[in-house]
């Protein structure tokens, strides 16, 4: 029960920003694997549409029409986005339902958050 | 003279939060590009060690003690980042000194930022 502050399972709740001191090499790891995740164009558009569309979640009938790939390219994107635990996914009926998990965009928008952080340059 | 909205040039200073509207297709590979630069373990935690140094910038030789690859490695990943335009680079006698670009992430966090968009969910 000791207070574990660097071990793995914990990076990804306890990352500081970029900004106020050098991420540890857990949290370097499990944050790279969520901005991996984002950095595509058709991921990002993906993503966007499902974040932007009614409710915060969409199905892929939603969303794919106006992303010129194919459905298969569309589906093998949005398990890369669901792996990385940027979105979830659900069915009902015939059509599978994905959602947006806040807390990983917070996640990410905390590790660059330059206000928290007022830069380095500001301290020096 | 036309106020163009959507060409490359202006893609990166035009970016709406991801949850606002879907991403245009030149804004989802402008952004892309940086998101893929810091999506990488060893590049985070050497921009995390410029941003986090004393004045916001760094040289090589402040920041490769703590993180353990080679020397021309360092040197790639900081050439990733700084093509990404993430960081800039300046050279001092025999060192070349790195500074965060607080533009570039503030673009990052600004398609990320969860408050202006209130979430989708909000609107529904």
């Amino acid at each position: 029960m000791s207070n574990q502050q660097d071990g793995p399972a914990d990076a990804c709740c306890v990352t500081p920003p970029l900004l106020r001191e050098p991420l540890t090499k857990p949290a370097a790891a499990e944050m790279a694997k969520k901005l991996k995740a984002l950095a595509d164009p058709v991921r990002l558009r993906l993503f966007s549409a499902i974040a932007s569309h009614s409710g915060g979640e969409a199905c892929v009938c939603d969303i794919s029409g106006g992303i010129d790939v194919s459905q298969p390219t569309v589906s093998h994107h949005l398990k890369v986005l669901r792996a990385a635990g940027l979105l979830t996914s659900e069915r009902r009926a015939s059509w599978v339902y994905y959602a947006v998990v806040p807390e990983a965009l917070r996640e990410i928008a905390a590790l660059l958050d330059l206000d928290a952080a007022a830069l380095a340059g500001a301290t020096a």
